[in-house]
């Protein structure tokens, strides 16, 4: 990018929010997912949204690629910069702006920490009920360019389902304002539930208007073990079709419960072959009685215990260890990739096999564990990327995961978002035509395609060459500071 | 349009498929919105997917328009010909193919009857919750194509909640199925609630994979009166601050409660100035909690009387007497104008005072009802369209409201989709930005403009000629029969 350029950005933005130092971009050249990084050209954090609308317009004129990026905590490569890229990072913009009590709404920028607004509206009585892994450390903004999912997804949904408004900049740097404080609203094309998950690529969020329900008033969380990981996936096939809708059902292999007891020390068993955590809430008796049928089916398919949370806080570190199992995985190996693969519900047991079959067929650790209510799994190769033999053994599991998956009906990506790590896979999920009707309609409002390319799809060949590298920088970089 | 066309569509679907007398053409002249109405070219009833597919490909060629339509019932002439269109009727795709119970979903063809999937599924213990007045004869086709809402809207949301897939035959002619049976997916852009409601402009549908919730078990039905429109409104507010979400909450103001005893004879009090219906449901103890609640707010705002229907007949045929709303207002005079202005759920109070107004300054009979805990309004003027000064009286009334509705952070439409009779006034909520990226998607993929052309928004000043005309050909064709 040539320096003219890169001066006309910072008289944008202003000098003190312009960076474009080694290790600036350094930073900002990965995000949660493994294996792919790429450097920027530099850094941004836009202070208003005139700021962000004058970069696209230049963007545009003089043919460079915009990333926007929250806390980059996406598992897909969605806000891994591309080649001729600046970042612009919103985690600045995170002020609540309100919550509104009597239409339970909530309006936020698109920098506030989900974990961080939750905690205020439950403060009101009031709920925000997605809940990725991350939510004490994601955004707003990227749980909408993501359609960001949770344990909670079972009974309350996923994020698309509490957005009600969202402005942002267009890729051709004008202002769209889209839904509103209105719970019924057929005005023309739904853009807003189009913009969620659209990952970043058709606009830059600058604000959020978030629906809130009641909060739930009781919860009961249960535990269950199992000598057999089958006996576990019937158990959850037996739970909903008895007509209950638990807020979470989570489920643990072996090897996610011993990551996750040697982080946690809470006392798991070792030698089970699954676990399942569920919670059933509501505001009246028919929690009681929901808690009551689950244990009862629980015992019929053979767990081998079932303990009910006896209050809220060792609910809570139940809860918490199995938030943790994503970093008690990522302890045991170099590398840790996790994936999403997602199938219906009446599939868990056979996509759980078929998980433990890729295991062995490839030989690659795979811990998996998930969200079992969902039928969206995780299943988590733990390799060491530094061995690329090592790496090709784990990216031919997860194709093979990838086809069983869409062979069950299911889908390569149920909460992550497709990136960079899974635009490959797309067309097995979309088809040819969903993927054409894609890639139009990316090309009808990003005409220059600045905006994020490459990822979710590659409009046009030339842009693979936009596919990122792998860590050799990070290498060289720790070779040059060693030096 | 020419014979030898009209030969190829014939030869594509068989005789026996086709239609073009003029009576057959009249008969699909029109749907359920007044005043509006265009004469297809030829009526035709597809046999398969590719009976669609190859009469949207000579479409293309030779260029004419495609109509597609279900039962009709659309209130925003959304399914209404255009010139030079021939029109695609779904109704006889109306098998259920699959209701599976391990994953809780309904697998249906397009023309399937809302109400009799419902029934179908209740037999199961499972429960379809979107419920449009017109359940009774509309299809499910038409509910995706209008994301049609309801009375339930309220708790238990829209069509677009429950749309899990779709297959559709592309405006080119192309097959397209997206989502599956998967609680989460997020494998590229949201095609499926772009879909939803996009009013057959996108594609013709083929076939809908919906969700399904386990029946709620139980259910209390409270009727109140109110001598003061805003204390109706009132505690509308106050329930919702309550944190309880009624299934659902419909209020009738005067002149629509008198209407609904001209026709139903079930004994509503004529002198008050409005009503409200609640019904809260669930399955525990919380719902004789929430009635208690519900009831002691009702007094509190000085309702008249306060009743729990005794049993479910009376639950019912309260419910039935709401839904008859409609047609009740419809037999006052001969034309009925309804809309669905929409506001935030605190800005009713206001909303209604407005349409009083409105009633008053333009001199129009305007009955209001409509789904209250939703700020999704009913206001339906009582017209006559043979006399020019009176519909245009009308419709600067309801130019007015909507105005109004979108100065509250309101919307034009809640339910019934922008079709033509809207369109002019979509710009109010939408600005010319996102009205612009509306128009973009639509020629990314509708590259023609063959598909339901002019609905939602006119792509070229020329597609104003297809307007539709006045109910001329009505007068003529019964002048003709009577000559």
């Amino acid at each position: 990018m040539d320096t003219s350029v890169k001066n006309k950005i910072k008289s944008i933005v202003g000098q003190e929010n312009y960076f474009d130092s080694f290790e600036d971009r350094l930073v900002y050249s990965y995000d949660g997912t493994p294996v792919i990084q790429q450097m920027p050209e530099a850094v941004v954090f836009p202070q208003d949204e005139e700021q962000i609308s004058k970069i696209l317009d230049l963007a545009n004129n003089v043919k460079f690629n915009v990333v926007p990026r929250g806390a980059g905590t996406g598992l897909s490569g969605g806000s891994v910069p591309t080649e001729n890229s600046i970042v612009i990072v919103m985690t600045k913009w995170n002020k609540i702006l309100e919550i509104d009590e009597k239409n339970l709404t909530a309006t936020v920028q698109p920098g506030v920490v989900t974990g961080v607004l939750q905690k205020e509206v439950e403060k009101l009585g009031l709920f925000y009920p997605p809940d990725p892994g991350s939510l004490n450390v994601c955004t707003i903004g990227g749980n909408v360019a993501n359609n960001a999912g949770g344990l909670r997804g079972l009974k309350y949904g996923v994020t698309k389902n509490y957005v009600l408004g969202v402005e942002m900049i267009l890729p051709d740097g004008k202002f769209l304002r889209t839904g509103g404080k209105n719970m019924k609203d057929v005005a023309g094309y739904n853009l807003r539930d189009f913009i969620v998950g659209s990952e970043g690529t058709l606009g830059i969020i600058t604000k959020v208007l978030l629906k809130l329900i009641p909060k739930p008033t009781k919860s009961i969380t249960i535990l269950a073990y199992f000598d057999k990981l089958t006996d576990s996936a019937q158990a959850v096939s037996d739970i909903i079709a008895a007509k209950i809708t638990p807020a979470m059902m989570e489920f643990l292999d072996n090897t996610t419960i011993n990551c996750v007891e040697d982080y946690t020390k809470i006392g798991l068993p070792r030698n089970v072959e699954a676990l399942l955590l569920i919670e059933v809430d509501g505001r009246g008796s028919e929690v009681k009685e929901d808690a009551e049928t689950v244990k009862f089916i629980l015992k019929k398919n053979k767990a081998l215990a079932v303990r009910e949370a006896f209050d809220e806080a060792q609910a809570n570190i139940l809860k918490t260890a199995r938030r943790s199992a994503f970093s008690a995985l990522a302890r045991r190996m170099p590398t840790t990739i996790l994936e999403d693969a997602t199938v219906p519900r009446s599939e868990l047991p056979v996509m759980i096999e078929k998980i433990v079959k890729a295991s062995k067929m490839f030989d690659v650790m795979i811990g998996n564990f998930g969200h079992a209510g969902d039928g969206n799994l995780h299943p988590t190769a733990l390799t060491d990327e530094r061995e690329q033999k090592e790496l090709d053994k784990a990216h031919r599991a997860f194709n093979y995961i990838f086809d069983e998956a869409v062979k069950l009906g299911g889908t390569i990506t149920g909460e992550h978002g497709t990136g960079l790590a899974k635009k490959q896979f797309l067309e097995k999920v979309t088809g040819p035509v969903g993927l054409d009707m894609m890639m139009r309609i990316k090309k009808a409002i990003d005409v220059n395609n600045i905006l994020n390319p490459g990822k979710i799809f590659s409009l046009a060949p030339k842009c693979e060459g936009a596919l990122p590298k792998k860590r050799e920088q990070i290498k060289n970089f720790n070779e040059q500071s060693s030096e």
